[in-house]
């Protein structure tokens, strides 16, 4: 074969936001695949906020990118050429194959996706990383009780989106943190949120009061910062926070902020717990199963922010992500 | 009777340290109790981090000290005049007494303690509220495992030294923090603990290093501050952490430092509980017979630090806690 394959991969690592010149662009030959593997065509490329976490050197969940490494990516695709016993030719598949257009895998954390019931790019959000994040987030650490009062920030992005529409499933009042009048009327009005918040233009700590007149029994924080203290602030007696992500510190080159009112915990004997969702891998069935369920029944809307951009779009693509710019899950088609 | 009552009473809130003009000294006739009261003179006094929030108006776990009222404060003492059913004259008692010599009761919160088996300042340190706070803090949220590493903060103080010898007692390594060379030998050679670090003279991150090579399971918190993020930059992964005080942070007049690294809870998946002794009330019994068959088998080491000092000296005795200077549970002998 001789189909070009082009990369994307780190070139620098990020000070702040990343710049264009932390990206190398390369090209080489999408390979035949070696027995037991195949070659898929990626078809779109999932972006997401823990990447930015991905770019940096230290210790963490997960080995940094290396610099002159494919950048890692969720994506989806098409079998184009197969010598996996598994998997055939035009099968569908999702899988961790990096920021590139071509991938070879052994089938190693891929999974077929069947496009009749749902878009491949659902694949990438409700039904993929995001959707598990925000399944066994909310229930397995948040454990909402019917009645109680759930708040998730980033709400109207691919994981607190989710939350929040499982949260009203499980008989919750559900109140989210989102950036702008659109985001927050679509929170409302198509997901049936009781209430939602714009950081942009409110005072979330005002909102908050508003509209969580008996404290915040469950918190999923995706921002970190102002909106966590503010959560903090409110919260009510044994209140969980699951501490799923911090999108308002990522890209801060100052120290990050700690929430200065963490005492809260203390006197409203609360919980601060944080979650990886690589952790629930041997149980994605079970929640893709029930996640499945509640979008044929209409009760879990799905949203993604497709770009058609191409690969070459992904720098500045990505940057949706921490500008708050995507509404939904966000997705480069390539 | 006309027996004098002398009473400490809040003055004014205080800004950073408790000031001797933050009280005023007041006396009045220890009345006759009426029908279902006693009288207690009160010889021994608790003095405790936790007074210091007390003294703070605002919402808490518990209402704030008033202005103008009898300083709230656990003590020990006699029953002098009783006419409860349930309390003879000579009866040794613990209770929320407040800062005074002598207090009526209708016998709530109050109980009988046997002098004959531990002296009676123990019933204020390890077989009262800190003893209980330790028992219940580590167990009920540290959640221990026998082989793990647990660390502790302020551990030669009322609540820390217990927390590490009950975390002995269940076959955990333990790392005590403390302020001073003396308070550091104590810890090692008489409570046992793997190792201390001397917070004064060390420093806390390479110590824990050292100290924590597969790092820390479980961390019971009394201080906050840079303590607290040492102890987070070294969290193992599950990690429990239990907040129970902070120490540092009570006499700051200036706004109250968040742990900039609380990330590590995500990257570790670990929590962060606030606890409030109060809360396990209903199981004293429970805890206080186990520390007490610890304390009769030579398990469990207390140690108070008893200040001679009479009532006049409650303000200045008050602030060995936050200089930290006292050595064991702190009482005042009135």
């Amino acid at each position: 074969m001789s189909t070009t394959n082009r990369q994307v991969r780190l070139a620098a690592r990020p000070v702040g936001l990343p710049k264009r010149s932390d990206w190398n662009f390369t090209e080489e030959a999408a390979g035949d695949p070696p027995d037991g593997q195949m070659l898929v065509k990626v078809t779109h490329l999932s972006l997401d906020p823990a990447m930015r976490g991905w770019m940096n050197d230290g210790k963490s969940y997960i080995r940094p990118v290396a610099i002159g490494e494919v950048m890692r990516a969720g994506g989806a695709g098409k079998v184009v050429a197969s010598k996996h016993p598994d998997y055939r030719v035009g099968d569908e598949v999702a899988g961790n194959f990096g920021v590139q257009q071509y991938a070879l895998s052994d089938g190693k954390g891929v999974r077929k996706v069947d496009t009749r019931f749902a878009p491949l790019t659902t694949y990438l959000g409700a039904l993929g990383m995001p959707g598990m994040t925000a399944y066994f987030g909310l229930l397995d650490i948040g454990k909402p009780k019917a009645g109680e009062t759930v708040v998730v920030s980033g709400a109207a992005g691919a994981v607190g989106s989710v939350v929040g529409q499982i949260a009203k499933i499980k008989g919750c009042r559900v109140i989210g943190i989102a950036g702008g009048a659109d985001k927050c009327r679509y929170l409302t009005e198509k997901l049936h949120f009781d209430a939602a918040i714009d950081y942009k233009s409110e005072d979330v700590k005002a909102g908050l009061k508003t509209h969580c007149p008996d404290g915040i029994h469950v918190y999923f924080d995706n921002v970190g910062g102002e909106i966590l203290e503010a959560a903090l602030g409110r919260i009510a007696l044994h209140a969980r926070i699951v501490i799923c992500g911090a999108i308002s510190q990522y890209n801060s080159t100052t120290p990050p902020k700690g929430p200065a009112n963490y005492l809260s915990l203390l006197v409203n004997r609360a919980s601060m717990t944080g979650m990886i969702v690589f952790d629930y891998a041997d149980r994605y069935n079970e929640g893709g199963r029930e996640m499945a369920q509640w979008i044929a029944a209409g009760k879990l809307v799905t949203k993604e922010d497709v770009v058609e951009g191409g690969i070459d779009a992904f720098p500045e693509t990505l940057l949706k992500l921490f500008k708050g710019e995507n509404f939904g899950k966000l997705v480069l088609a390539l």
